[in-house]
């Protein structure tokens, strides 16, 4: 007997049917003899259609009452589904995040966890019931509703497993798990029987949106055993999804690489010339922090004759933003000239194996070098690297890079 | 300055544009230099809503979890109402029922009102702020989420009203007070200023369905001062509406008769010829009762011969459920003949004054007689007389009743 956490959201609960199904996926593992907390998300849309709502009411909503609003939308889940599953004959029993009682900071519509008291399901879960928390919120010091922000499910199942030392936390989605690269894009891609916590951030980051990334910092900080499963696949034939492991348990024979992860949502911009010296990064990136666009990758190389060149990324919806920003202080900060590029993407390869391996990077660039697709930019971390070509690339760079890091080969 | 609770229904707060002119309306209360604590339902239509998506996911829903789900509906009016003060320019909060905390029994779906901790209500409106309070909702010793059922949320603000001692509970309606009777049929009909507890009793029990019935009890009992106002009136043009008052408030002078109630839904069924004997009205109520069907007014007149005839009405849907049961069980209990009849209506003429005078019942039953009217039941009260005469007869009877009784007379 084990006792397991679940994550269903808003698509597999989006409708009574679907709730239907999961009570009987819920039921199955029950009659394994497992004790399981489920943590669901808003059916799908009725998040939305709260803030909507809201936004009738006052343009900019007052962060407490939306979180007062907001929270209805898990609220109603946890009680049809306790319903479903009592009504093939479960014990269920629903608390919502006050309930639980998961204490967070008052910063309402992006809460933290502070605390999880794991006395009331514990409680139920000793006495048979299978106990159905609201994901995405909790309550602060004073009593106020709060919510975690948009995806917080995730987190809160990983904080309920770690309150609860629970066994495993199982976070079911639309895949059957992770896989070394989008199958859209290569057939041959290999779902991972694990992959490791530091890894599935990267990948997280870059574009493979199967988890929400604070969770996965929350499962590595608190050793939580995380599992990506699918709640789409036929009950008594399901999968046994991807493992995130910890590194200390990684065998050596680890392949260098894990899996290739790319974002098309990407524009470059360069301020060429700058003079090189002390804050200029600051005076570039300030005014572009300050209207609230986010930048991924920055880069700036050495600089020669007392100038040099500094680039980044950000969201491609924030591009002529960006631009206008640069445009506007380029005479200010001295530079020669503003470039930019908004058909670019992102490709990166991520493996813990590939820091104890050299000739990682150079294998990753002949790789893309024999096609003839030429990298405009390059980042590197301890367990990724990234770089950005031109969107038309895309689809290639990925295949051959997948073939050539052996990712369609199961490892031995 | 005085601290007014307000009450406003589902209709009132039914679409974001209603919940802005709610706003503006507390907002004119606020400007006046009056504390208010406004308490309201879910939006119309909202409960109807949940309680359909629960049955689609269990045919009974299990009553805990069914008032999980149901009190999101109010959750989500405090919220929009307090982001639409605060729009306008008025600070804000909203309060489920378990954050104010409304401690309730453990009787989901119909939970009566243990005690209100009136704590953070009074801090908030101290700070300045209108406290908005999900209506129809509390919290059990346990915490589990509770309803008071349908219509609660009167019972909720006279509940706050008496905890806070507050000066005033007005309820808000889509009518500007009680009238004498309804104006529809009787276009002389005239707002009360005032009416006592028990006669708002039996008008509302009788169809004057302005005010849940509990919600008078409870005023009563705690001394609430309340008060039935129209959310329709344009701002700064609102009348007084109708004053509940208590008897011992009474002038001398208090007319006899307060009002006329009516109740179309009823029908009648009698058993003739039942041996006059203990136990006999149990024998024919009991399987009515078990059968979950509401009776009315239940008549036995002195026997003769042995045997005596009982008679009682019900709602007209039931009407031939209860002829069926009565067919079933006639031979059992001996009765020479079932009857029954839906084609009758109820009138009643209700005060507070009518018990200190002699002759009220005999000029109904007079004025009644000079129209050809005949009585087929007749039940009385303290307050109040009801007879059961043919549908056909009910606006001729209102009206020459509301005639003969002054009712369209101004009191001295």
């Amino acid at each position: 007997m084990a006792l397991i956490v679940q994550k269903y959201g808003g698509t597999s609960v989006g409708s009574p049917e679907r709730i239907k199904n999961v009570a009987r996926r819920v039921a199955s593992w029950r009659a394994k003899g497992h004790q399981v907390v489920v943590v669901v998300s808003a059916m799908s849309g009725e998040t939305n259609r709260l803030i909507a709502l809201a936004r009738e009411v006052q343009a900019q909503p007052a962060p407490r009452e939306l979180d007062v609003l907001a929270a209805t939308g898990e609220q109603v889940t946890i009680g049809l589904l306790s319903m479903a599953l009592m009504d093939i004959g479960v014990k269920a029993r629903s608390y919502t995040g006050g309930q639980v009682r998961v204490l967070t900071d008052s910063a309402f519509t992006k809460a933290r966890i502070v605390s999880i008291d794991e006395g009331n399901i514990r409680r139920d879960l000793n006495e048979g019931h299978v106990v159905v928390v609201a994901g995405f919120q909790g309550v602060d010091e004073a009593g106020s509703i709060t919510t975690l922000g948009r995806g917080g499910s995730d987190t809160s199942a990983v904080a309920i497993a770690a309150a609860l030392k629970a066994d495993e936390c199982q976070i079911y989605t639309d895949v059957d798990g992770v896989y070394t690269t989008d199958p859209r894009i290569v057939p041959e891609a290999r779902r991972l029987e694990t992959i490791t916590f530091e890894e599935m951030l990267e990948m997280a980051s870059l574009g493979s949106k199967v988890l929400q990334i604070r969770s996965v910092e929350f499962a590595g900080k608190y050793k939580v055993k995380l599992r990506v499963l699918s709640s789409l696949e036929e009950l008594g034939k399901e999968g046994p999804g991807t493992l995130i492991t910890f590194e200390e348990d990684i065998k050596m024979e680890q392949p260098t690489i894990s899996g290739i992860a790319f974002n098309r949502d990407e524009a470059k911009l360069t301020v060429l010339g700058v003079p090189d010296r002390p804050g200029i990064a600051y005076q570039i990136l300030g005014p572009v922090a300050e209207s609230n666009i986010d930048v991924d990758m920055i880069i700036q190389n050495v600089g020669h004759d007392g100038s040099t060149d500094f680039s980044f990324t950000v969201p491609r919806g924030e591009f002529a933003k960006a631009m206008a920003i640069l445009e506007q202080i380029k005479s200010h900060i001295g530079a020669r000239e503003i470039t930019g590029d908004n058909k670019i993407t992102k490709v990166s390869i991520v493996g813990v194996g590939m820091r104890s391996h050299v000739g990682i990077a150079s294998k990753m660039f002949r790789t893309l070098a024999e096609e003839g697709i030429n990298i405009r930019m390059i980042s590197t971390s301890e367990i990724k690297i990234s770089v950005v070509i031109d969107e038309k690339y895309l689809e290639l760079a990925v295949r051959v890079l997948h073939k050539a890091f052996d990712l369609d080969q199961v490892p031995a």
